[in-house]
């Protein structure tokens, strides 16, 4: 499909749950909530002082996971991938009919020693998630870039590439709105294809940190230049 | 490392070895001959009459694989992935003490349905090579673009990334100078590591599907955009 179908003129300003409390869910949602966004940060313990006072910073709510996600219009996954799917079954994701759910999750795994992704060449985070929630409609996103250029693509001195992956078209185009509210450029956000695709956004981890490697900086990201 | 100590400022002309007569060896022996080097193909049949008009057309010399790296200061793989270590094996690979082997091909595999590749997460042809040929030094590149991209990234418009992996650090500025001479751009050409980064690269071609899929065009690749 053309990716300018996936990219809606108009970002309406969504209500957010984020499930993740580690560096990627707080920078994805003082991010979301910069951008206008409505955000509510779900995790086991919304009472430690140390994320009150973070939340209360970057204008976060906090709560209990499930409550978290009672009034979204659309869930975020920022948890670590091996825990994904316990925490979208904490925040009550087997009964979520038709929740939009962005999983931005990693498979990373340094248990080995030089890091692979635990779930091998035939499987991803994306589509465990989507196998473990029938009634999500889960789309793959933003796991292909560092949390600051996540929440702010224009910080880089050009317009860069985001890529979605997911079954449900529509969930793609909402997941592209709420891109295009971060500042991705609507000609860069390509759809991959369906939450298979999952397996080589994830992959990429790897590629990642060789490019990382030579570059010297996590602050960069792959442009897409097609013939004119 | 910097990736500008990579890229000699000078690209002397280089008597070439291409090994594979198919899409990919054809399109790098004939873009190599137009950059001004001379090109010897190895091929099982170097009197097909096919191969002699197209030789001829665009200035490449023609051998049996052993005689087509008898005199070549380097020497290109570009044979299926399946085969790349019996075509080395013919042109007498493991007797070539110190000569850089620049290995461009894929483990793609179709065999099962959807594309994947042989290799799995652990292993890679550029590996293969360089174990089953330790007195080679073998340097992966160029698998991440298609053939008319590979000699001629000019014809994008804007200046796009070209990866290069091997042990071997002369060896790798070999290969820098001749991306340079097809074109590359020294900024962006980047090394990855050791041969082991080969995985990332010959994996990357089922992202490049997918985004091949996406974009409608195979002659597409990608720039990496640093924070500046």
């Amino acid at each position: 499909m053309s990716i300018h179908e996936l990219a809606p003129g108009a970002t309406p300003t969504r209500r957010l749950g984020v499930l993740g409390s580690g560096d990627v869910g707080r920078a994805l949602a003082s991010g979301l909530a910069a951008a206008g966004h409505s955000v509510v940060l779900g995790t086991r313990d919304p009472d430690s002082a140390d994320l009150v006072t973070w939340a209360a910073g970057v204008g976060v709510g906090l709560a209990a996971p499930a409550a978290a996600v009672r009034d979204a219009e659309l869930l975020l996954n920022a948890t670590p991938g091996a825990a994904s799917v316990d925490a979208v079954t904490a925040a009550g994701g087997a009964d979520l009919d038709g929740l939009v759910l962005l999983d931005v999750s990693n498979p990373l795994d340094f248990s080995t020693g030089a890091p692979t992704v635990f779930t091998g060449m035939d499987d991803s985070i994306g589509e465990r998630l989507q196998r473990a929630f029938p009634r999500l409609r889960v789309v793959k996103s933003l796991c292909t870039v560092n949390n600051a250029v996540m929440v702010n693509p224009a910080a880089l001195p050009e317009p860069t590439a985001m890529f979605v992956a997911g079954d449900d078209l529509d969930a793609k185009q909402a997941v592209a709105g709420l891109l295009g509210s971060l500042g991705w450029p609507a000609d860069q956000i390509l759809d991959l294809g369906g939450i298979v695709a999952s397996r080589e956004l994830e992959r990429n981890i790897l590629f990642w940190l060789r490019i990382y490697g030579a570059v010297g900086t996590a602050n960069f990201n792959l442009r897409v230049v097609r013939d004119s």
